[in-house]
């Protein structure tokens, strides 16, 4: 059956949580896991979390990193859920490896908040990446993006694509 | 631009809500317009309410008008929101419209409720349509089915494969 | 210890819940005990569960029930959750009870309802009733009423003075 | 009418909200009038802002200001919103006002997270704030305590008597 999905987490506002005992916001647990669970997600998934960054600290050493954890699993779909700062720049990274269908997508607000887009982003990501050949995409705001052309838009927390 | 997406609204619990003045939990407006909203979606797509029917209550002549806006609107990549009990014979009646995506979608639980998996449903649907290639499919419990392989198993509340 | 509350829950649109096997919407398990944890409530209480109807199917019979049972508890501070539209006509019923503050409330919209006025109306509940003297008291709408002088206003889903 | 209440907001945990374009977290606008205006409360209240701080940057200077609002604002009931950790010192500050009632509240998680006691805990002072006698409270985790006998438990998230 090759219509499992390997998902990996590397953090970002999605995971965002506020601990109340020190007053601060953190990069926490992966919360796609309860999104799956939530809506009973019946597709097999296996989910591995490789880092618990803001997206703006990742760095090359990193995506190198993410690079091989995506070469060498075993799955054919892919589904990566990042930070929206760097998101573009991990999508770039991870361009030419063949046989795989990866989808990017993340929040523009954690998925602990009312309100929040989490749950739409990783819904739109999981119907893409079932459902394209391979290559390198980024899901975010209801558009399926190839990996090399959307930007954030950071003034209006959106993705655009990068030729307009 | 061929990646509009049409997005027909015929009911279901995904559009149920509670009037207390009735003290009664009625088919009310399209939920899909606030969810799209909420998510910030940019994709261009435009909303038309077919019907606003429990789907217990759809019959083939609701089906036959269905099929009609399908295949005489504009758009080729089409998102229908629908409830659950009927979507499959719904799902069958649209087989063999040529050089369209359909893709078929709904609840469990009111989008109105908390912890609903409409949003999910919404997303993985609409991330479904703009990848696929013509056909009909129903996207449910964050997978896509072949429009005539997928029934719901109602004591579970979750589409499974009608092969299985 | 004077301070601990007794809660009795009634039914009512505060409960109600959506059945996707049946397609339908009943009176379930109350939902205030999941409100005290969620607001991680300290003070101590027990509750017990009286009824299970929609108001509107509360009688006289029912009544003459919550009224024993509030008057043979050993609490003098008791809360009541309560459909809407006979709240009015169980508070005047509880008239004269002596050394016992009695708090009635209930919801417009069921408390699993994104936006739903449950949690702040429970909440309005317990403060008023640790604080008032004796008494029979209606809750709603962020309003401390005297049992005997509010009304629903339905077609404003809201309560208002019986005075006015 | 006496039963109008001045509402005083002065930032805190409840106000935070997120701010994706600078991936960080502030107090932002206070949340109370839209908790208020959902639950469709109807009792007369009007809203200022005194701070929008997070509590733990409060000092004595702005707790003089804060005093200084309730001796001189018109009305009798007055509910201030307030961030925990220092909330207890801000009661204490306020000791001794005569012809007021005064309720403190708060939430231990932003009122915009899904599950944030905010909801509950606005409620709980409202419906404190018109029942009791002049004087000096804190409403926290569905308990009334006099202002001078309650500390919040960091580590626990939760207040406690300062007697026990």
């Amino acid at each position: 059956m090759d219509r499992w999905i390997q998902i990996f987490t590397c953090g970002g506002t999605i995971d965002k949580v506020y601990f109340d005992a020190m007053s601060e916001y953190q990069v926490g647990q992966p919360q796609v896991q309860d999104i799956l669970q939530l809506a009973k997600v019946t597709i097999p998934y296996q989910i591995n979390s490789l880092l618990r960054k803001d997206s703006l600290d990742i760095d090359d050493s990193d995506r190198e990193m993410i690079r091989k954890a995506v070469e060498t699993c075993s799955a054919t779909r892919i589904l990566i859920t990042h930070g929206t700062d760097q998101m573009a720049d991990t999508a770039r990274c991870l361009h030419g490896i063949s046989g795989k269908t990866v989808v990017l997508t993340g929040a523009h607000s954690p998925a602990l908040f009312v309100g929040s887009d989490a749950q739409f982003n990783i819904g739109c990501a999981l119907g893409a990446v079932q459902s394209l050949p391979e290559g390198v995409y980024i899901a975010m705001n209801g558009n399926v993006f190839l990996g090399d052309k959307a930007k954030k838009n950071r003034s209006q927390s959106r993705f655009e694509s990068s030729d307009s």
